[in-house]
């Protein structure tokens, strides 16, 4: 089928197209990075790595249109942010040198651009656990290893007007 | 194959029905909730709702043999209970105004009612992380995320005798 | 086609002989505590089974190439190491009678066998949270219920020369 043929490449070159727009020299920064599963997604970060921008970079350069995520790292810097709902903005508070224990979230849109929500548990030298919704998380001496799993309908956040938070917005039945 | 389609459609009718009076009124509850996945479902819980009963009510509609689940939360109230074998019941505690860093857990089957297995983490405005075993969870003001992981096989959890808690059981070989 | 079928005993008989000298006497503990779901495997271990080597004969006897996996543990001793760079190695701490709220990890293989990398959260009776990087953990009374997500690339982990620690390889693209 030739004509199936050339419309597949078409797509696939306005895929591209719309990745290399969407993904900018980011993109780059993903080389051997990850790797495609059949369920997603293996990412796999190094020393010095924006955790949180390397999900919205690999979102935008293949496209995903929704997604659930979990991950572990070796020694990462943490900033955890917990809402203020008087001052309506996050409390921030940042950890150096622990272990991530578990990070848990998931992947959306929002107008346009890839859209990370992602909590984490960290511990220190002392084991204490500490957590939250994560605002930055950066890999230290190690690596962060991150699994995906994609869902085919593309999903947006919505700032929903009670509570001015993102919110996950699921398709209408 | 007209019979095989007059099957199906008794079949449907059958699952629908068992549904309905599985699942009861508390189905409606489950409305724009969540969505169907290729390895599961995703859902999406809002302010007020009970977690682990909206897991029941998602495992009786959709008829879930078993699964596995990760989950996050903003704003939570999660009541944790830690076994006291000599006293046989869970000592509970619950925290209030925290985030859900993450939630793991197991959907099965007992005594033909739907059984939710679930442990949690979460952390508070000074990011102290708490968890252990879930016994009640709601969501507070913003949104709880849980993937589900459906398995085909239908779980039973029985109660081993020697410790008198449940414990999940394989198919045998 | 008998001699597809003739091909494929020879290559199960194969595969059956290099997973009893691989999985050894291992093999046989593992009667009942898995089973096969769709995305990988279910495990369910019981009181006394060290959780690590468990995971390991499982990644020898189904060679499995390279998976993530999530789990929850009912009362569990837990012993977690810091890495101290300075002197590389672990500090090892032990927690006793603890809830595992979350396991978090990979599996791979390094130098022939399988390489187990799990992090964890625990939380003992005051339900204060600890975790960090699993070097030992045994199911005390009760079971531990993991969740294995099965990769078709065998990944190899190496040694970071930079960092003297272990690293998760992705297959060059």
């Amino acid at each position: 089928m030739p004509f199936m043929k050339r419309l597949a490449s078409v797509l696939a070159f306005g895929l591209t197209l719309t990745c290399s727009l969407t993904g900018g020299a980011g993109a780059q920064d993903l080389d051997g990075k990850y790797m495609k599963t059949p369920t997603g997604y293996l990412m796999v970060l190094r020393r010095g790595d924006n955790v949180l921008q390397h999900l919205e970079r690999l979102t935008a350069t293949e496209n995903i249109p929704s997604a659930s995520f979990v991950g572990i790292g070796f020694m990462s810097e943490a900033t955890f942010g917990f809402y203020d709902f008087g001052r309506k903005q996050f409390d921030p508070r940042t950890f150096r040198n622990v272990e991530l224990t578990n990070m848990t979230g998931s992947i959306a849109w929002k107008e346009g651009k890839p859209s990370i929500h992602a909590h984490g548990v960290v511990a220190d030298g002392s084991f204490a656990g500490s957590g939250g919704h994560l605002l930055g998380l950066t890999v230290g001496t190690g690596s962060c290893e991150i699994t995906v799993l994609v869902h085919p309908p593309r999903l947006e956040r919505f700032v929903d007007p009670e509570i001015q938070a993102n919110v996950l917005g699921l398709p209408r039945q």
